[in-house]
């Protein structure tokens, strides 16, 4: 099971109810956050899933509304008490990024390592999920990040029965590992069936439409995709800044034949970007808009459910 | 006459109804901020009163709780279409840190002017006011401001007649403004009655109670001085990090024979600083609790106004 949350869903300047982009992903009780825009620990209090549990910050690229709130979310860590490293993934130049911002976070009691990926499709492996970054078509060098959390195949009884391995490793075999039996080995793979498909989200931001999210999103469960512009009549906006119309990012996830598709990264010019919805809805009907706070949960056979507006509980405050 | 808000009342990281430090001051049209914490902007939005009026931010120092919202700021003054100048201030050190933190806010169209302040008495003029930065006790360098609106003397009509000045120049001298009648210059010393008192606030968090604290607020109309720990029993805590309890900075404010002392600056273990409140009234009787966004307004020969609880006007949407 796969939770998100949409921390921020105001791209460029935030609003008094519309903080800047963050996705907070949880997977199996770890958890990583894509961009870290002003406002984010803030966010993660409210939602209360908790900071130790995140592992990695993945950076799309270092425009200020979506690396502004590094510094707080690093020391948010360590007032939690954090001991283990935590990875930062984000394009060419991150360590000089991360370095500048920490003049106001210098001392940390966890390692911060940074990982600069190339400008090309790169694989990396986080809290279990396959996660390919890819380039995106923004004004600066942007990354998308596409998630997969891959399922074993059905573990096949009669093929053990057969194969006359006892109960009790079936355990083991059917986690995918291989086991000595009476001095024999035997793999995973002699007793596993048919072949089952795993999860699949992408989430994209800052770009124009791109082959890369047609590509890596081709069937994903869910795409999460910049809708910096409602209105059609903003399409050479959209173009000069480099972000995408409502109806670019329904046609990416309609090309791709994703399931369902959530957007986010919106302009202040847009009060409520739900009034764009109906006409978005023509081109790719599953189409949703997120606010701060909704929540997307994806499940193994289950269609993904999205909460939008979800009641979040109060806040224990935490003694310091 | 003096607006002021609290725009953010956390100490060291926020909570989710609780931004990170920062104070606006308005002043005959022109305006100020001392520090501006993570969520800044957002509160400026809530509060509505402006972004292209400030002219100048005061930092008291650089941990990140004081200045992480400054990147932010910067921006979202951009995108306000500031053209003219933005004076800096704080400690030594001051251009490196903000040079460095513009590592996400690199290119901006109006000049960003650093000034590093010596760690002793600092006169410095903004906005029409006096300010005096003065060094407090904190972990690392910290300034604290005293404020001050000088009023001119009051004007004197019988010494204007008996020195046969036309009435169309009274309003030159009243002024303070010298003049010339019929190839004379008069001074308006001459035309000057009474002295007048101005207004003084001052401002110092993130210290040990201090004798600068005392001596510059020397009868200000009131004091906005940090409350970390309202629970005495906190008093080792606020020792080792440099902090004051509620009844430290109420000492403070008695000594200096404030007209009122308003509270800021609150730990996370403080879900409700007001319950504090009444033992810290037993030691000064006029002290109050900021919320974020409560407002005080300081007039000429009035008691300061404070509203705790302000109704914020809804925010109209910026087109971008």
């Amino acid at each position: 099971m796969i939770d998100l949350c949409t921390l921020g869903t105001g791209g460029s300047i935030p609003m008094p109810a519309r903080a800047l982009a963050s996705l907070y992903v949880r997977c199996d009780g770890h958890a990583l956050l894509v961009d870290c825009g002003e406002g984010t620990q803030m966010q993660i209090m409210k939602l209360g899933w908790g900071f130790r549990c995140i592992e990695a910050v993945l950076l799309t690229h270092f425009h200020a509304d979506h690396v502004s709130g590094l510094p707080g979310f690093l020391l948010a860590q360590a007032k939690a008490n954090r001991d283990q490293p935590l990875d930062l993934y984000g394009p060419p130049g991150l360590a000089h990024v991360v370095s500048s911002l920490r003049v106001i976070a210098p001392q940390l009691p966890y390692e911060v390592r940074c990982h600069d990926l190339a400008m090309e499709p790169s694989p990396i492996r986080v809290c279990g999920l396959d996660i390919t970054a890819f380039p995106l078509r923004h004004s600066i060098p942007c990354l998308g990040y596409d998630f997969r959390l891959p399922r074993l195949p059905r573990f096949d009884p009669d093929a053990a029965r057969h194969l006359q391995i006892p109960v009790r490793y079936w355990g083991q075999l059917q986690r995918g590992e291989s086991v000595e039996v009476d001095g024999r080995r035997v793999e995973a793979c002699l007793v596993q069936g048919e072949a089952r498909t795993g999860l699949h989200f992408l989430y994209a931001t800052d770009t124009r439409p791109s082959g890369n999210i047609r590509e890596f999103g081709q069937g994903a469960d869910l795409m999460i995709l910049e809708g910096m512009y409602g209105d059609p009549e903003k399409a050479n906006l959209a173009h000069k800044n480099h972000h995408m119309l409502f109806r670019e990012a329904a046609e990416c996830a309609r090309d791709a034949g994703a399931g369902r598709l959530l957007l986010t990264h919106y302009s202040t010019s847009m009060e409520d970007p739900e009034i764009f919805l109906e006409e978005t809805r023509h081109i790719f009907p599953p189409t949703d808009c997120a606010l701060d706070l909704s929540q997307a949960t994806l499940q193994f056979d289950r269609a993904p459910v999205l909460n939008l507006r979800p009641l979040i509980p109060p806040v224990i405050p935490v003694e310091s």
